[in-house]
């Protein structure tokens, strides 16, 4: 079964329905992005690009993570809607050396991935869609967001790790007086908070908000953002909080939607 | 309760009884140095100055680290006798980027230390110091070392790790005749020992000295000295070991007073 | 027994059949190797070197590892049959900086090697190698390889951790035909392979080869070799593997000879 052989031949996407070449570093943040919350996501083929979209077992976060066919070397696909196991892929395209490619073919008979890595093949077999759990449609949701927020990937990330010093759950909100982002976690003996006046945010839709959220979960998504990078916010009062922000050039783009926990008064 | 406007108004020393700034770097030195003996440990504020003391649980070792206060950017205090979690601090600390600046404020209502890192504010539950190991004073143990010398803080770091290999206790002590500093170690098969003559060392106090001692306390010790600074020892024979250092360009300085255990003879 | 009188006095064989002194990091690197497989290990000493030959407790994997005396600073002996404790050797040379020297001396009467790093002094008792397990001799297993190549050792570590992935098994082979050394592991849903054509190889004599290895024993093996060498392969169907390497510039050599695992057909 040579590669080369098959470039000559007119493309026949009934027998190669997706084929691609990836920067192994854009491809191993995706699949940490998704794993961040859960072992297995479903996969979008669709001709303009992938979509990976899952939510975690307790249906407390979902995450959507979008690579635009402009984040591949190369690209053709049809449309397709698979499942993967992310621990396998993750540690697959982990593999790849730094500045390495990972090429990525899809064979529809057998439902497996083939992962190609330098000399190295990995043939992946893939999950039943219809085993793996579904997220809700974020419109479906019909979540409106008061306030929203552009800040520095390091600021929530700082929040979330104060926050895990003292409690389980942190409250995020906006001071639409003062003009700030804020966070806050009481401890049984401690408290911590963080707060951003909008001089030190990118941009500040203002509007009163606060919402309770789990640490252990901001923390597995703060940890998955790579590097320093501009999140947008959302937020609302007793609402979830949405984090959208893009990667690899804009050629990658991923939003989780996290629940808000009931606030003890 | 804005900072800056408190500035403007005249100093009220009953209000705010300790303020003070100061480097990041220095201040996660100073915790380490104490937590490497303790959890918990007495805070002595002064109008000159920080000491903070401890005598470990088991009493066999206590420790003195002193910050004078120009080892701060900011500093002005009354004399006040608190007690603190060492964990607790030192994660708050540890949150601060290289180069930052830890800003500390007491609150003697709330019996809470404020620490400020960036836009991060913890409120630190203080320890009542009556509930804290009190450590002995120095000169009220009267103990008098006969031998003292000077070292790089790696040379005792290598005895120590050394010692580990073999044993759980290393005897160090000063072999006037040859002018020498030496540890040594033995074990169930395999022994070790390290010998440092006169003109290895930045000085030395030549006289008999043989005392026996933990090699965890030790390693304890050697692990929270920062980088490799001289270290000054002083010793006897069956007598414990005061391991004395400054940090922070002076700033800082450190005691550490170790019991010897009985020699197996 | 100060070591710089010594050296005046006419060499005396009997009473220093052994000393030595030899890069630190060529030392550490000779105990890793070793200690890939066993604990304790045979010491041939001989005037032209030393040798360290060891077969792992389950009597899978055997190694041989020689030193030159060029590999050596200073180095003269006599010939001696020893065994060392492998984990307790390579602590020792561990303590010692990059750039430092080891020096080792045999003191015959109390069956100790003395290890000497910059001021440390670590007195190793020696093993009885009647209790060692002796490898078999390459030559007498009469052994012979058809096919041969030289690779990178990253190629054979990259393909062993890929078959980590899927299982606790990899066949090792040579496509004559094609002109490739190939890695194969068949995991419960995926399967992994790596195929390196001769003109990525550094040599090959192509013969058909393809036999099945442990993963555990060939990671081992793998990790323990030092950087990215040349290591020169040897193969058959249903044979051992031989895994040979210079290393230290040439001043040592190693030879790994693993047993194959019965195919599962």
């Amino acid at each position: 079964m040579p590669e080369t052989g098959s470039e000559s031949r007119p493309t026949d996407h009934s027998s190669r329905p997706f084929r691609a070449s990836i920067p192994a570093e854009t491809m191993r943040t995706t699949v940490s992005l998704a794993r961040a919350l859960v072992d297995e996501c479903h996969l979008f083929v669709e001709p303009e690009g992938l979509r990976l979209r899952a939510m975690d077992p307790a249906t407390v976060a979902a995450v959507d993570v979008t690579l635009e066919d402009t984040a591949f070397d190369a690209y053709e696909a049809d449309s397709m809607h698979l499942a993967v196991d992310l621990e396998r892929l993750g540690d697959v395209v982990g593999m790849a050396d730094r500045g390495q490619s990972v090429r990525l073919a899809l064979d529809p008979e057998t439902r497996t991935l083939e992962i190609r890595v330098g000399e190295l093949a990995y043939t992946l077999a893939l999950v039943d869609p219809e085993t793996v759990r579904s997220p809700p449609d974020r419109d479906s949701l019909g979540v409106e967001f008061p306030a929203a927020l552009t800040t520095e990937s390091g600021t929530l990330a700082r929040a979330v790790r104060a926050a895990d010093m003292v409690s389980d759950h942190v409250a995020l909100g906006v001071d639409d007086e003062a003009g700030a982002f804020y966070a806050e976690a009481d401890g049984d003996t401690d408290d911590v908070s963080l707060s951003v006046p909008e001089t030190d945010l990118r941009d500040l839709s203002p509007a009163p908000a606060h919402s309770l959220f789990s640490v252990d979960y901001l923390d597995a998504i703060t940890r998955a953002i790579p590097g320093e990078l501009d999140v947008d916010l959302e937020l609302g009062t007793e609402k979830p909080l949405a984090v959208a922000f893009e990667y690899a050039d804009g050629g990658g783009s991923a939003e989780y939607l996290l629940s808000p926990r009931i606030s003890r008064t």
